[in-house]
C-alpha cells in the first residue's frame, strides 16, 4: 500500500499524491478546464498580449461587416484555426462572435423564432442527455418567442421546432446528428464545443446552418468569454448580431485580441512545423487528456460502483491515425443498488458531481468534470477507487 | 471667409478644418466615445496591460463573492474610483459586473421581476424623453417576466413597476428622479452612466437599490464592454450574477483586468496629486467637454434652425467649483417649420442623427454625439452654422 503525503492510504499504486484533503470536498460539478494552463506556462512569452491605454476604445470594429464588433483579426483568426485543423467548413460563411457559446446558443434561438406579433414560442429540444444549462438558458425569461420542450427524440408535436445537436455531446461525449421525428418544420443548431482534435477524432469538416464553438473548451480560456459561430444564412447572422447587441453590445475587444494572439500561436505551429521546438498544442491536450482517461479505465474497470460507457475508435483527419475519444467530462453510471449517483458521490466519497436529472435522465447518471488540475483528477481517482459498493 | 484645406468654405472662423469630405454623411446617430482617446495616448505606458498566455483561464474568480467571476482587483478599483470621485456610495453594497450596462440594466429587470409561476409580466417605465435602447432591450425576446409600458410620467396603471432613473438623462442630460405618480408598489433602477464629473457636477454621492455604471462613458473605454452594479440587497445581486451566468457565464477577464489597472492610474493621480506630471483624466475631459460646447453654444446661438436648451449651474464636491453639465449628447431642437429633425439633418445637412420618435418624444427633437472625434464634431459646427432654415 502506497501512502500519500496527506497521509491518504491509496489502494492504487499508480495514483500519485494529492494536496488536496481527504475531508474537502472536490468540486467535479463543474466544466472548468484549467487542465490545459500547464501547456500555456510552456509556451512562455509566445502568447503573452500587450494592450495600450489607448487602443481598443470603440465599440465599433469593420462595419462592413455583418458582425460590425468583431475585428478583423479575430475573424482570420477563427478561419485559419478551422482549416488548420479541418474541423468545419468556413469558406463562404459568416461568424459571428459572442461572449461564450452560451450567449450564442440563445442568439442563434432567438435568430431561429418565428419573429411575427401572434406566433406561438417555438419548441426547442436536444436529446437526452442533454446538456444541464440548455433548458434554463431557453426558459430563464419565459420568453414568447421560444419555448424548452425537452427530449428530441420524443417529440412528437406537430409544431415547428428548433433541435439542438451536441456532438460530441455534453455530458457523455457521443458523436449526435438529430433525431427529432416529427414532420412539422425544423431547423437545426449545432453545439460543436468539443469538437476538437484532443477530445474526438476530427472525422469530417463540419458544414451545418449554424455551428457554435467557443474558445473556452478548445484551449481552455475560458475567463475570455469567446465563442463563434459560423452561419450559412446571412438574415441569421444578422439575426444573431442583433441579439449579442442587444445583449451587450458586441464582445470585449480585449478578448478578441488575446484570442486571435494564442489562435495564430497554435496556427504557426502547425503551419511551421519543422521549427517548432516544444510540442504542438492539440498534441499535448489529446495526450494529457488520454493520460488522464486510460488511468481512468483502470479504476473504472476494477470498480464495483461505477461504470462508464467505451467510446469507438475512429480515424482522424487531423493526427492521422486512429482513436478513441477523451471526452472532457466522465458520464458516470452507478452499479445496481445505488440509485443515485449525485447524492453517492457527496455523501461517500465528497465529490460533487452534477446529477443525472440536470441532464434530463436518472439519478443513476452524474457527470464528472476531466479537464480540472492534476491534483483534483488524482484525488478523484483515489476516491473512486477506494469506494465499496455499500451493499457488499 | 475661412477656406477650410478640404476647400469646404466656412462661415465661422473659430472652427477649425476638418478632413471629411463635405459630401460624406457624418455618422452622429451612436455614442461611440473616442474623444478620450487623445488623453490615453499621452499617458503613455502607464496604463498597459501585459496578459500572459496562461493567465486568467479559469471561469473563476472568487467563489466567496456573490459574483463569483469578478476578479477581486476589479472590485477593489470600482470602489476606489468611487470612493475618490464621491458619485456613489460602495460601503456595504454588492458589486455586480456585466459585458456593459446594456446587460446589467436587463439583469437588473430580471432580478426585479416576479417569478412566481402564475404572475404577470411587470411593467417597465421610463421618463420620456428616454434611452433609445431600453424599448429593445426589454421587449427583444416578449419575456413573460415583465414588459415596456413607456413613458413613466403617464403611467396610470394601478400594478407593480419598475423605474429605470437616467440620470444625467440620456439622450437631454437633464438630472433626474423617479416620477411615476401611481400608488402601486414600484421599485426603481437608477442607470447612473453619465454621472461623472466631466459630464456634470458631482452634487452628492448617489445611494440608490440599484446604481449601474459603464466603463465606456466614465474613460472611453467602450470596446471593453464593461459595466457594474452597485446594489443594496443580496437577494437582488445574487439574481443579477445569475442574470449574467445565464447570458454569458461571466465577463471577460482580459477586460476586467485592463478596467482595473486604468481606474488605478486615474485613483493614483488624484491621490498622488503632487507627483503627477499630466493633467488628471477628469480635468482633462471635462475641459475638452467644455470647449466643445462653448463652440457648440457660439453657433446654436446664431442658428436660425436649431435651438439647445441650457443647464444650470451646480456646485461640484469633486472639482470644488460651480459649473454647468456638459453633456454627452446634444439634444436638439428643430425651430419653428422643421417638423423632423432628423429628417433635416440627413437631407439638408448629411448629418445621421438619433430621431426623437426613438426617444418617445415629437420629431422635432435629435440627439447628436458629443463625444466623437475631434474632426467629426467640427464638421458638424461648420455644418450646422452653414444652414440656412428652408422656410425662410
Amino acid at each position: 500500500m502506497v501512502v500519500a503525503t496527506n497521509g491518504f492510504p491509496s489502494s492504487n499504486a499508480t495514483i500519485p499524491p494529492t494536496n488536496i484533503s481527504p475531508n474537502a470536498i472536490l468540486p467535479l460539478d463543474r466544466g472548468d478546464p484549467v487542465v490545459f494552463e500547464e501547456y500555456w506556462k510552456k509556451m512562455c512569452e509566445s502568447c503573452t498580449v500587450v494592450i495600450k491605454g489607448w487602443e481598443l476604445m470603440s465599440y465599433l470594429s469593420d462595419m462592413s461587416n455583418v458582425c460590425w464588433y468583431m475585428l478583423p483579426e479575430m475573424k482570420e483568426a477563427i478561419k485559419r484555426l478551422h482549416h488548420v485543423v479541418g474541423n468545419a467548413v468556413t469558406e463562404d460563411r459568416y461568424i459571428v462572435v459572442g461572449n461564450g457559446a452560451t450567449q450564442l446558443l440563445q442568439g442563434a434561438v432567438f435568430a431561429l423564432s418565428p419573429s411575427e406579433a401572434n406566433s406561438q414560442p417555438i419548441n426547442v429540444v436536444a436529446a437526452v442527455p442533454y446538456y444541464s444549462e440548455y433548458q434554463d438558458e431557453v426558459d430563464i425569461l419565459r420568453s414568447g418567442l421560444y419555448q424548452w420542450a425537452g427530449d428530441a427524440a420524443s417529440y412528437e408535436k406537430n409544431e415547428p421546432y428548433i433541435e439542438v445537436v451536441t456532438s460530441p455531446n455534453n455530458p457523455d461525449g457521443t458523436m449526435r446528428g438529430p433525431v427529432v421525428k416529427s414532420e412539422a418544420e425544423g431547423k437545426l443548431i449545432h453545439d460543436l464545443a468539443y469538437y476538437w482534435p484532443h477530445y474526438t477524432p476530427i472525422t469530417h469538416q463540419a458544414d451545418h446552418d449554424i455551428m457554435i464553438f467557443t474558445f473556452s473548451k478548445c484551449t481552455g480560456h475560458a475567463g475570455s468569454r469567446l465563442g463563434w459561430a459560423i452561419v450559412k444564412d446571412i438574415e441569421v447572422a444578422k439575426k444573431m448580431t442583433r441579439y449579442v447587441q442587444m445583449s451587450s453590445i458586441g464582445v470585449s475587444k480585449e478578448s478578441q485580441t488575446r484570442v486571435a494572439k494564442i489562435m495564430g500561436v497554435i496556427c504557426d505551429g502547425y503551419q511551421n512545423f519543422g521549427s517548432m521546438k516544444s510540442e504542438l498544442f492539440f498534441e499535448y491536450s489529446k495526450r494529457i487528456l488520454k493520460q488522464r482517461w486510460e488511468k481512468l479505465w483502470e479504476v473504472i474497470e476494477e470498480s464495483k460502483v461505477f461504470s462508464v460507457a467505451k467510446y469507438p475508435k475512429a480515424y482522424c483527419n487531423f493526427t492521422n491515425e486512429s482513436s478513441e475519444s477523451f471526452p472532457g467530462f466522465i458520464w458516470l453510471k452507478c452499479k445496481e443498488g445505488i440509485e443515485d449517483c449525485g447524492s453517492y458521490l457527496l455523501e461517500k466519497l465528497k465529490i460533487r458531481a452534477r446529477e443525472g436529472e440536470r441532464f434530463g435522465v436518472s439519478p443513476k447518471y452524474a457527470r464528472i468534470s476531466m479537464i480540472g488540475t492534476d491534483d483534483e483528477f488524482n484525488e478523484f481517482l483515489k476516491r473512486v477507487s477506494n469506494a465499496k459498493k455499500e451493499c457488499d
